[in-house]
């Protein structure tokens, strides 16, 4: 469904409450543009190439550092849509429900603020050729106030206007705690002042007097007369200044509430603290935290602290199916873009689960709308849902999976490891975590891919796998699993346990700080590439 | 007429004939956004006010190129509508034919050229609630490249692909000149290089050998062969290698014209040398410049003498209506703004010449268009052609004025100082350089108007005239009338020698350096303001 100011405050109550009851969101972001050019001789808006950033010699950390600047600076494009969609878990039919939003949000100006950002030729061309309503976006987009905007509006700005609405109110609370005085004529404005006037008096004071412009001495001026509501501002001067303070306070707080608009989405899933689903979703979560939350911070340790406590629970699709994970088999050598691993799931062996469009959601049923953010929602629920499934299948987790018994006849390990799961999205997100896919966001790359692991309180900050030419390769992992925070399960070497056992079948406890192509090979050889490549963020 | 890329072709060639034949053009341009904003605590792109420039304490050079840095900036913005109104005058009625033309322009990536430009959220809403069609302009706006990204095309670009292509030509060349071989076949390459390859035979080689996909052991190949066509690209490989090269710069520079785009039209209108007029046109200038021409020097003075080299004679009707030419009374003492002064023109005492528009421009004819840059450009035109009139009336040059005879019985005055004129156009731009209002741009300013004049080579850059509250006021001249460059006149003090004599029906001479306060009265009293207020570009 689309959602713009039109239907915003409906799909906003509804959403909220689908949220509370829901399994996990699956998220998706369509932005003006995606990398930030560097300065060039010709132009400073203007670049020949995306430029190949060069990481030789930097060491994990100081690499991170350097992408995540890169994507920082990609937060001076706008996001203009959001894809949004609900997945629910239906005991009775034993599937999952996908009730997919697609929200058009554009800024618009508030009490001053009025944002500038980027938008790159070709990212809006190819909007444009996705079938993106531009005249819908800027003309009826959901606006917004990110927290900062909104910090900064409480913090009270005092313009020319709200200094002259401040002497107005003083004179009319002056009127009011005079008991002589039945009328009050203002001083003549011109037109903008009283329009600035008119105003207040209905916003603030609600009309709670009778209010008309008269003519004094040929210039228009207006005349407040007191009526039987006025009473209730109260009968001394200090009660009625009381009154107005609070009645300010209150128009002010639901002139804001209203101008967050988009952001209630986003702070409710956060408040949720559900899991967060998205496809290749580094730049959508860093724009979500800049375009709704805040101005990213400097530092990239900084910004996977902020995120993880506002997200506690991440899966990034990408990050799964370029894992070369062995339940996979060669599923994805073919690519790993979304709408290449949803056609992938559609088939053997990902079958399961049942995943169904909520009824009435019909627009994406028989019409693949891709690169529309409520779309490609979607299809990386879907995705999540059928690789997680897949995932906990060869794992094994017989009792809870929502297949019922798993086929695999492996251990089920979540039970060894003491793990109650009451819903299939808990086996899935307790098997992630196991399997070290768990909050990890892809980092895109040319032949190779790297992790960011939100997880990490240690040394080493991001995994590397390269890749060889094919996209497929071996993988090299550079850090180590740290203590699991969240559950107190240690998750350390689960991934390399797995993927050990996918080749004998049976389990192999190892130490994860010895280099992974030690114990690991896949069906393709390692070409022996440098072990950091070059690449592009 | 709107224009977009479908019907550029056809319009570019009737327009430029039209251009050809005209008087003059006038200009208006809509843009993304105008000022860029200062970094605040709240981010980088937002701001809470537009931000106040203080020039206190500044020399008027400081002033002006601080002014134009700011100008400089907003060249940030893109340009997303051009109007071009084209007045041409009929002798046979006697009036002017205006052909209004609104070009919806928008830049799109070309051999790894990729604009990133700025927009403000204000400017968006604003060009959507005056029906901008974001949707046409994203989708079918007419491209173009400016001189300084064709330059750098020109300079050949070397890409991985280029380099590729170039091994292949090479290879091609060597087959065709050895006469033993009428069949190549070439390594086998992914499919992307093929792709590159049969683009280059298509479009370099004109087809002129048979090719087609082969399969070598089980590996797709690009074979080809020799026909009839074959032997025109000569016998020697010496001879090859020419003709090649030669087809290759062929289809490169038609390639590159197809892709200058909209820049074909202010091309034309600046080597045709015709008067160029526009509405607070200053912005308009300079964004024309740095989008189509190149991006801006650092300097003011250097901006001034590029535009002037591009555009010898500009009329900025703000200029003209903000300064209380004697011969308008106090009828634009309502404001300068576009709408209004054109509502203005439209009666006494400005009731000549007739102007109407082009048949078949209907689209304008009973509907006003505010804000679309095809409507603004013909008020513009429509309101210069009045006032200029006007000031030709009082001026007095009754022999090659439109109207013929002038009824002020003043002294005609080009006809004084040996200037023939034989068109009424020429009369009008003659009347106004005496009058110092020819290449005179608009400052924008609160309570103040600048203009930049691009005369000006001695000392003085700027000049100032202060309104008072009521936007009238006195007008301070700083600057002289320096020699002119075009027609030898020395056009030094005519503005005052002008207003002089409205006062008394004779002519002053007077020096121009002196200030204009001490021999200048207007009927509005000076109000002691500063001499150099505060003001916002």
């Amino acid at each position: 469904m689309d959602v713009t100011t039109d239907n915003f405050q409906d799909v906003l109550k509804e959403l909220k409450s689908l949220i509370d009851k829901c399994d996990f969101i699956s998220i998706d972001c369509e932005f003006t543009g995606l990398d930030e050019a560097p300065a060039t001789a010709i132009g400073t808006l203007r670049s020949a190439s995306s430029g190949m950033a060069n990481y030789t010699g930097m060491t994990a950390e100081e690499e991170l550092q350097s992408r995540y600047e890169k994507i920082k600076a990609s937060t001076m494009f706008l996001v203009v849509q959001v894809g949004i969609c609900v997945f629910t878990w239906n005991a009775q039919t034993r599937s999952f429900i996908a009730t997919p939003y697609n929200f058009y949000v554009f800024p618009r100006e508030f009490k001053g603020l009025d944002r500038r950002f980027l938008c790159q030729a070709k990212c809006m061309s190819f909007l444009s050729s996705n079938h993106m309503d531009f005249n819908k976006l800027i003309k009826s987009g959901i606006s917004y106030l990110n927290k900062q905007e909104e910090e900064y509006l409480r913090e009270g700005i005092t313009t020319k206007e709200t200094e002259f609405i401040a002497g107005i109110r003083e004179t009319i609370a002056e009127f009011l705690a005079d008991e002589t005085r039945s009328i009050l004529i203002l001083p003549q404005y011109d037109s903008y002042h009283r329009m600035l006037i008119h105003r207040d008096l209905s916003e603030t004071f609600d009309d709670c007097f009778k209010k008309e412009n008269v003519t004094v001495e040929r210039e228009v001026c207006i005349k407040l007369q007191k009526n039987e509501r006025t009473s209730s501002l109260g009968q001394t001067k200090a009660k009625i200044v009381e009154s107005i303070s609070n009645m300010a306070q209150k128009v002010e707080d639901k002139q804001i509430q209203a101008a967050i608009g988009f952001r209630h989405v986003i702070d409710h899933i956060s408040s949720s603290k559900k899991l967060v689903v998205g496809h290749n979703m580094l730049l959508d979560m860093a724009q979500i935290e800049a375009q709704f939350c805040r101005d990213l911070p400097a530092s990239c340790e900084e910004f996977k602290k902020n995120l993880h406590e506002r997200f506690p629970l991440i899966v990034d699709t990408k990050s799964i199916t370029s894992s070369d994970h062995p339940s996979f088999g060669l599923s994805f050598s073919g690519g790993t873009r979304l709408d290449a691993v949803f056609r992938t799931v559609m088939h053997d062996p990902f079958k399961k689960p049942i995943i169904s469009l909520q009824d009435g959601c019909d627009k994406y049923k028989n019409n693949a709308q891709l690169h529309e953010a409520g779309y490609d929602a979607y299809m990386t629920g879907f995705v999540f849902l059928r690789t997680a499934q897949q995932i906990v299948m060869k794992s094994g987790s017989p009792s809870n999976s929502p297949q019922g018994k798993s086929s695999t006849g492996l251990t089920p390990r979540l039970k060894d490891l003491g793990v109650s799961c009451s819903r299939p999205i808990d086996v899935m997100i307790e098997t992630l975590r196991m399997e070290g896919l768990l909050n990890k966001l892809y980092i895109m790359g040319g032949h190779s891919f790297h992790s960011l692991s939100l997880d990490d309180g240690g040394d080493e900050k991001m995994e590397t796998c390269q890749k060889d030419g094919s996209n497929m390769g071996q993988m090299a992992v550079n850090s180590e699993y740290p203590q699991d925070s969240v559950n107190g399960n240690n998750g350390k070497g689960l991934w390399q346990i797995a993927t050990s056992r996918s080749r004998n079948g049976k389990f192999h406890a190892r130490d994860s700080r010895r280099p992974r192509q030690d114990s690991f090979e896949v069906n393709h050889a390692h070409k022996g590439q440098e072990k950091r490549p070059r690449m592009s963020v």
